[in-house]
């Protein structure tokens, strides 16, 4: 071949189509001031354009402000049926958003920017795995250390430290945990025997007081925690419910079973319909609903079906980890809920792929955290 | 620099110590005529000594192999409460096995596989998410479809078809299933209520036949639905519970949310609680436990946190694509699980990283099903 | 709410197309005595209906096995431009198939596999990463042994040992390696400063003798070594090109580094321009291109670039780990490389997401090795 | 049972180690002002303690500050032989810094921050891919644009418009890059084989300008390009070599490619040999040297390769989203170098988690661009 062919030369040097209205992409420009030490804003505003999950990063951002700051009428001007989800101060229609979070980011320290947003009314309503409510509790009575991905599991074992990732828990914070939780589960216990002696036959009916929910026990716990750091105890103060369906599957779940032989025969109850139905009906009286999910699983998936009940949300943000091509929920783009109707056609949403730790703090940063809320 | 450094040379060329006794990497030979077209066991005898992720499937088989055939005493010349635990047909006994999937795997066309270890009673129980009890049922009423992963959201939900990774589920499936499953959650909601009425006030006490939990529905759905090709069907007939504390988030719950409003006042309850005591015992009764976890979350956690209960599993084999590096329950090694007690230090253990569906089939023709077993 | 409305029920209960012309999915069928100690081709049968990466397990079987048996016209039925590419035996032509691995698989046990595609002439070309040409000829002096991800760096570099995952290369193996390599090198640099002096200012012309370049490297590397246990070595005697543009990225840079002292002022140069223009005709003369791509980087890439030449691959396979999400071309989908002019729009491509060694074997031995060919 | 076995209480109760005096878990204190809107800074400093990724992101910036800021001797003071290395505007000893990046990174808005770095001198020698090299050029001439990665890839090619993940470039930007290379590539086919006939037999001797590099015709082309906003072009201006060993793979390769049939019979020569030999006696001569590498693959691999030759590096900062399951050099940790002696058994390093363009711009405005530097 002595003469390239019109083939590798019309291929390469293909003419194309005028995208010059199409944004370009640009970084961070640093004959600005505020290129250096950048504040969480101009940070999310350069990121916008440079492509990959920067973008991601910061349209995560431009939709939970927009979620977050979307307003309706006046409860005044709806007709009575219409008067139900959120509501601001002033009485005008505001978004139900969905707070999800996986168990390991109340072990971090993001247990801190979670809090802030239940404290500060952020969200409507929060779904957790069991980890996410004990450990919230735990760290009120001992504290979660640093530790490493590498720390051999037989020695830690031996010295009773439980690792998560790269965090210890010692096994001394669960045995704190049981002295604390067991007179609440007695106490707990009683009122719900009370209740099936008054009640009778009637004890299993809708919104019985004899029938315990997750939720219900999530918001008592939070109650009697009673401490301002805690993510429950706002929770319960500021009356947004915490649904964790599978809340035995932890410490909580060690904490009924041995409750169990400690009460036979009688025994403590947890019911999930009526908490599925409670969920749902949020998602159902929601005048616009959002979503924030952080991590898979669980947590990702029950927010996504009640939004179903809605024909789906508003709005959508996943942070996580998860890949699509293993066919998971946990990894499922915003699409795949679409096809579901769990988010509408229309909505806005994004999946940014990334350890939750590592963006949450910069997004919460530059939106929730953009300015100092008045005091609550 | 006109000569080598002794630094460079000596950094390169450094002696080591000697490990000619240590496994030799090693792949397929393909002077053998077994080399061709290979027989599962051939194939994974070949991986063993490959490396990576090969080395791994093959340590899953043999893990799996050694919780199959252990056996310990026979019945007879064990102490009365020690009769617990599996024991095969001879009164010999042998490993729990806890088996554990995701719904998504129920979705795949893995379903034949695990329906074929529950029919042959190869696992001693089962933890799964709604989704994979549901999908099992809604296979029975009509077929999942292959897709793709990139077909537009909006596009599928115009068309009534809900997407799950490369597969497709006709909204249609679901409308079956309610027709299907509304009489049944009719008969059960009446026999809770006949059971309350008859027990009164210690209707909610231990082993009540008030108390219907997770388990205990799925029991009767697969007794309901009477159809060989469902996971459920044989795990009834075999009594092999299936465990899934959050039943109520998938469809089932949709149908249990529909149902409150049918029923109202009245209401099914499913209680937790019960459930955990249930699991946990079994765990606590094994004469050894094995767990296999198909995938990762709740499935995962709650077999590993049964397995505390008894300080640790014997044998642990994990197969998902979750990370540790985010902390995430999901990703973490068995190594993790050792620091918590719910493998033993000297357990065997692997986890394999790889979506199931592409190593799941050979691991079980390889193991589970390397011979035919005798009729059912 | 006292009665369920309308949106939720229309939304869980919407109506769908009809898509029953779709291909069900479906598992093993274990009434069948071939589900048993599966044959490879019987288990990729099974796994092209199963969904997820089992689907693109078998996909890749398919597209395998349509590159590799494509047949053209018979070479006296073309007129002369057109008699390139590759011929089978009887002179009809064939594909001319691309193959790409990551040094890694060379490490591992997959090496067997590979050296078995090149003696069989089942590629054409071959783009491999520095190390996947040093560990092919270092395992000819000594072994690799397998190890494990977690043995301590510190510890395994006071004893020599290099860590590739979980396999462990004894730095002995390197001093043998470059024992052996240095005498060829040695008379490589003899072969260049001949044929400049002889050919004097035409010494760096096209094709020009005193031009060595790293496929010429690498193909007298496998004439050297003289293994029949070598990739190299039929890649040698069969004339099958091994491209390796960074070659001095691994143990033969270091010796190459080490030689420039030995030799100074003399110094052996090898050439990547003829080397791109070696490839890139290849992928111009192809009658048909498949593309074989097993790990990402730089071996992905080169191979997709020198497509582009032919305006595009009419099969490609990829198979890795790699995740499009950080626009990484190692985790790009075909669909990007269409976008580009690499692959054709109407091509079959498939991605596998998997590490390669769980998958490798096993589609081989459905495809490649599905029967043994006639001896050699 | 009717009694909690001990085994259980036992498990779940055990006694823990005192670790009070590790590092406890904590987040952001909300009650600071500087709690929102965050500083890069305090960012950072917040996220040390938070546990996963955030507190490798702050380590990564620990690590960059100790490299980055680290001096050791006067020139003055030290012998003839060791006056090596890098030296401050002083005269005073500092690390040097090897920074490498995949050519995704300059297609992105990272490109500006790379820039930054190189036009302040921060590093002292780079690895990059040929994307790397050519993107930066075409940049020069004409805007990258931003899109979606789920743009199907047809109807792309048919537009001319080429993607790397959710980034386009119109193919109309390479005919650009075409024009403005060619006479570039002409007068350095010129120089080359000036240099030939003056210099005869020695023309491809150590340090012959007859010899052309990657390195060196990348330094070359930032000359040519003489633009401010070009990363290659401060490289040359700064003195900072750019290494690329496969400089061909690419655009730039095209253009060779073509231009081989151009000058034919005469043809432009890149040995990699002597840049194999620059960069590892760069490694040789720093009296400290650190590594930053973002993303993976042969970036990865060369840098640390050529830190082998000095024993291993000091320092060494790891960011991209391989994992080390399947055996790749992108996904093994830093403990892997030290097993080979590329990284000190006792360097601080760190590995992180993520695709680069969400958290290098808040660490580098933490780090290097913590403050303005004085004026170039």
């Amino acid at each position: 071949m002595v003469k390239l062919p019109a083939l590798a030369s019309d291929a390469v040097l293909k003419k194309s189509a005028d995208i010059s209205n199409f944004t370009k992409v640009e970084g961070i420009n640093y004959a600005d001031d505020s290129a250096y030490n950048m504040k969480a804003t101009d940070l999310i505003a350069a990121m916008k354009t440079m492509g990959f999950q920067a973008s991601s990063v910061a349209t995560a951002c431009v939709i939970i402000t927009e979620m977050d700051s979307w307003r309706g009428k006046h409860i005044d001007d709806l007709p009575e049926h219409e008067r139900t989800g959120m509501f601001d101060e002033t009485g005008v229609q505001r978004a139900t958003v969905f707070l999800g979070f996986t168990s390991n980011l109340i072990s971090s320290g993001l247990r801190d920017t979670l809090r802030y947003l239940v404290q500060h009314k952020k969200v409507s309503a929060i779904v957790a795995t069991a980890g996410g409510i004990e450990e919230d509790l735990i760290k009120c009575l001992a504290p979660t250390y640093l530790g490493e991905f590498t720390l051999p599991g037989s020695a830690l074992r031996d010295q009773g430290l439980n690792r998560i990732g790269n965090l210890l828990v010692p096994n001394e914070n669960y045995c704190k945990f049981e002295e604390w939780i067991v007179p609440v589960l007695d106490r707990v216990l009683e009122e719900q025997d009370r209740a099936i002696a008054e009640l009778g036959p009637e004890a299993l009916h809708a919104d019985s007081p004899a029938v315990w929910t997750p939720s219900r026990l999530v918001d008592r716990l939070g109650q009697e925690i009673d401490d301002e750091l805690s993510v429950l105890y706002w929770a319960h103060r500021n009356k947004i419910p915490i649904f964790c369906p599978a809340l035995t599957d932890g410490s909580i779940g060690d904490m009924l079973f041995f409750h169990t032989f400690k009460a036979s025969p009688r025994r403590l109850h947890l019911d999930i319909v009526s908490d599925i139905r409670r969920i749902n009906s949020m998602a159902m009286d929601a005048s616009r609903a959002g979503m924030i999910i952080l991590g898979g699983g669980l947590v990702k998936h029950h927010i996504c079906n009640a939004c179903l009940m809605r024909n789906g949300a508003d709005w959508a943000v996943y942070i996580n980890t998860g890949q699509e091509f293993d066919g998971s929920d946990a990894g499922a783009r915003p699409d795949e809920a679409i096809s579901w109707g769990k988010i509408k056609a229309d909505a806005k949403s994004v999946k940014v792929y990334a350890d939750v730790t590592t963006v949450w703090p910069l997004i919460v940063a530059a939106t929730f955290a953009a300015t100092r809320p008045a005091a609550v």
